[in-house]
């Protein structure tokens, strides 16, 4: 590997341009690049060398990505929100920023993490605070039908603490989060496509969890210098009932994930097949893996009760270590090689290839899925075979799109440049024929990218309009506002042989990955229906407050401008839950609830119901306000709190 | 009234649009209305009619707004972050949003209310958890230096909890928040210009206050029905300590703030001169007020010691109340009359005027500076002489910019436009001149418009270049997300005669008030530096693990792709302080420290040291990770905490 790489015509890789890349991503890099070669790289050093001028403008100008006022966008986009544990709804090609859906952390503005219903979502400790408060959501994805998104949900995971949330795409609201048992770092997630074995299922059933650090099984705070016995597991979330179907105990750990049309198989790469606790041993090793599922034989095996269990957990967990495996003919797993610690895998649209971005190799590797299923079935003596492209694309590739045209859009972190690739010519390329220019078009971008998408890119619908890549780091792309930076999500016109790049959006960090797809997949409600919600205060007429002891029930409606009581009394002390049903129905027509000193406040949509419980510890006159402008007499909108003392 | 607004011309008002707007905000509006006029008002029914067309494109294109890729804003605008509780900054005249600066409300991103030293600033209870994690942000407005921005600091107010948060713009960070006493609801915020008698004092030194709602004093739960002793305060905070200088006791409530160029006076708008607690109450009196206060008259009252104080408040409290202040030679305030339930108040940048905005009325109010000072002096026999106009512009005007060459911008929440105006030509209307023709342009917006601000709008420098309106809902305007819309808000070309809509742009509700000024109006830094904190480890070499008994302090650098310890060991029960500090200095080489199931997240600029404070509670490994993208060994970049069981 390292002669191949020596021998690269630095301009095909981009190595001209990475001299000029300001940017310490490639501080210390010099260790990883040399393992990678074993001898050190060429890579500059970190400081001084000046920024890059902005790109000139290109040749010719791409897509109109400027909406006139009150044109509308013709992409939905879903964006992982970061550690700001949300997910954001983005208009494409505009790039506007449409909405953030909570998930795993509070959000004030609706009062997610205040009102009971968001706490039952959320999760809480025995005495009803939140279990947690931060999250680090990566990756988003959406439920498949017939290999193509369907609109119903999305998922999006948090390493953190090994959650994975649902956002029902009716709504726009996370309605389940389930947290993960025997894993840390819970990190690429991935929808099925349909059923390995029943035909009728051609839609998400399964949502796929990898996991990214080993830790002792069980983590109780016993071996824990027993570094040799840490493991991480491969999870299965049923995508209905969001309950954890099984686990698979593997070698090495899980990083990125994805799935086959076909619904037989699961994959993930792994960059640590080392078992190593320090970055240097997790590199050690001059190939790494991608870790294949066979998703039906794992099924048959926790039916069949071939399954352990960890800790308190009840979870069926499935060996699926090399040891274990080394039959194919019964095999749950199968761990192809790929070069050293690998990140993205992705599916291409035409079904038939699973692609693995080399990271610290500059290489992508081509792994066709008919091949990996010969093996599974005894066709194929060396699993390795599958291997049918490894082609070097250029330095730090993270993660691929596809435009459903045979072309693979890869990002160069360390190049800061998308390399578009065609798929066939780079297998033909790897088979011998040196004539076959598998490099179609490169592009630089602002700065050090890490995930790529296109519209569709993963779907059966893949149409090659726009690709949008998250950039790490903006340093010089806008106005300066103090230490910490935005990303840079920069749109892309990828529908001509030329890459055209269209517009910068500056995104609050750390978002990661997304999904483009056509607006008409969705078909979101903009008004709730009162029955969605159990305790609806269906009439104004039902409000008051409604004494048991100590307990106090407080019933209210809105309708704008005013709420339904003027005024309410409770005694100090009390456990107070107050429900409010906002009865104006008009979409938009949105009021808020605001109680100073209780630290209560929410949004209420048009026929939502919320709830809050409190105790009312602090005696007075509390004036709850409307804190969503409704109406000319929003600011008269109040009811007045009164707790004796 | 009534009679002046049935005799006037609908086009000139707006009315025959107003039929066509789709909107619950006229909801209920009858009764408003009704009572304004005395009659019912022909306010069209909220719904079923269709939402309008998209406004057809503008005759002329006005100023381009897009952008090329690497191509920087002009302008900064700080945006009031609404119940997000923080503040926004934007980039014009692309819209685009470079930072939230979190503030009053936790941020998971950044470890906003998980640091100790954002806790610090936060506020907490005894038991070290934050006293407040929701908010509600109104208006935000930057330090002045000789009429114009200086770039030092904003304030923001937080209504819910009577909070001030004050940003630095040097690392455009909130550094100082403080709790108002005595007050309930404080809505408006702005600060003075000049000091009141010093003329060295050019620049900002305090910051005034108003308080919305009327409650008992003190609010203990006692005399809680009494409702005609229910009063509200105006304050004053010092704009360097953070401290509370002083508050006026006052009749009526504070809705906006505003100063005057010469620092003498401060001004705040009554929508509730009647003290009512219901809204039918608030809008009873045919007249309410804009309240003005004499910032040299007040601060002797308070070194005379002519003060009260109230509870266990120790701010001196000055008696502003009209019975009190009957002597205009004595007086500390000076309420002159406007139209029932007033919103804005703004000072023109010629330093002349105040307008008040009529809400429920119809109308805009402009008093002279000049005039209010002489009533002040003894040289006015009636106060309300200061009134130099009161001219009809539209339905539901609430707040109003400026272009600097004599025109005034106001938007019309009920007709969903802007009406421009000529200030000189609405005096000379109100003098007489029916021929003068004040109403210069009208623009559709879209919909029901709330803030407005021009680019250095309220200074000596306006320069009449881009306008932009908060509109309260965005209805048809952007793709469906759900329920829950985001607002709009809207850019518009005032640089002509004729105003240019320029963009739409979505955001989360609910911001309020802005300002935009000249990007070269600050200077941020964007590295910090190691000696702003006395924690920082200053050398990887301090790292390590340091006893006290229980107490265990555990110091941590980062450099990109590894933090100094590449693991820590402390045992169940342990008080852990972590003190990481990021040694990278490389602009934007922003890390992440994030630790699973510990409820520990945040992120670490270039230079800058944060800590957090935790019970060892839970024994196990603990994969402390870098959450922030820095490297292409990012992924690696961990430590392992070990909690001994």
């Amino acid at each position: 590997m390292s002669d191949k790489r020596e021998s690269l015509n630095p301009e095909t890789v981009g190595m001209g341009r990475r001299r000029f890349i300001n940017t310490a991503a490639l501080a210390g890099l010099t260790v990883g690049v040399a393992a990678c070669n074993d001898k050190p790289a060429a890579a500059p050093a970190a400081s001084g060398t000046p920024a890059p001028a902005p790109a000139p403008a290109a040749a010719h100008a791409g897509a109109n990505v400027h909406l006139k006022p009150g044109e509308l966008d013709t992409y939905y986009g879903l964006w992982s929100g970061g550690h700001n544990g949300d997910v954001r709804v983005l208009g494409l090609p505009s790039g506007r920023e449409l909405l953030r859906i909570p998930c795993f952390v509070p959000d004030a503005l609706v009062g997610w993490g205040i009102t009971n219903e968001s706490k039952a979502v959320m999760g809480t400790k025995p005495d009803g605070s939140l279990r947690y408060t931060v999250a680090d959501t990566h990756h988003l994805h959406g439920s498949y039908k017939d290999g193509n998104y369907d609109g119903r949900y999305a998922w999006v995971n948090d390493k953190i603490n090994s959650r994975i949330a649902r956002i029902r795409l009716d709504y726009f609201i996370c309605d389940k989060i389930t947290e993960l048992p025997n894993v840390q770092g819970f990190h690429g997630i991935f929808p099925d496509k349909r059923d390995p074995v029943d035909p009728n299922i051609n839609y998400t059933t399964r949502v796929f969890c990898g996991a990214e650090f080993g830790i002792p099984l069980p983590n109780d705070g016993k071996d824990v210098n027993a570094t040799e016995k840490y493991r991480s597991m491969f999870t299965c979330v049923d995508a209905e009932t969001m309950e954890v179907r099984w686990q698979v105990l593997i070698d090495g750990n899980c990083d990125l994930t994805a799935t086959s049309f076909d619904g037989k198989l699961a994959a993930t790469n792994q960059y640590n097949t080392e078992n190593g606790v320090h970055y240097e041993d997790m590199m050690s090793a001059e190939r790494d893996a991608c870790l294949f599922f066979n998703i039906a034989r794992i099924e048959e095996a926790v039916k069949a009760g071939k399954f352990k269990t960890y800790g308190s957990s009840k979870v069926p967990v499935v060996d699926g270590t090399r040891e274990a495996n080394k039959d194919a003919k019964t095999a749950l797993t199968a761990y192809v090689s790929v070069p050293k610690n690998p990140h993205g895998v992705n599916a291409s649209p035409d079904q038939k290839y699973f692609i693995c971005a080399g990271k610290l190799s500059p290489t992508v590797t081509v792994i066709e899925l008919a091949k990996v299923l010969d093996w599974f079935d005894g066709k194929s003596e060396k699993l390795d075979d599958a291997i049918v492209a490894e082609v070097e694309v250029g330095l730090g590739p993270l993660h691929t799109a596809f435009d459903g045209r045979g072309n693979a859009y890869t990002t160069l972190f360390l190049d800061s440049q998308i390399v578009k690739w065609n798929i066939d010519k780079a297998i033909a390329f790897h088979k011998g024929d040196k004539n076959a220019t598998y490099v179609v078009d490169r592009l630089d971008v602002h700065y050090q990218p890490g995930h790529v998408n296109a519209t569709h890119s993963e779907t059966v619908a893949a149409d090659g309009k726009f690709l949008s890549v998250g950039c790490k780091f903006s340093k010089d792309r806008f106005l300066p506002v103090g230490p910490f930076h935005s990303e840079n999500e920069q749109l892309i016109d990828i529908s001509g042989d030329k890459m055209v790049l269209l517009a910068d959006h500056p995104v609050r960090g750390e978002p990661h990955d997304f999904i483009i797809f056509k607006r008409d997949i969705v078909k979101p409600k903009q008004v709730y229906d009162l029955d969605e919600f159990p305790l609806a205060v269906k009439d104004a007429k039902e409000s008051g407050v409604f004494r048991n002891g100590k307990k106090v029930t407080v019933k209210l409606t809105s309708q704008a401008p005013a709420f339904s009581l003027r005024e309410f009394t409770v005694k100090k002390g009390d456990e107070v839950t107050l429900i409010l049903t906002n009865l104006d129905k008009i979409e938009d027509l949105t009021h808020g609830f605001a109680v100073p000193k209780y630290n209560i406040q929410f949004v209420i949509n048009p026929l939502e119901t919320k709830s809050v419980t409190f105790i009312a510890d602090k005696p007075g006159v509390f004036w709850a306000y409307c804190s969503t402008f409704c109406h000319a007499l929003h600011l008269e909108m109040r009811t007045r709190m009164i707790v004796e003392a």
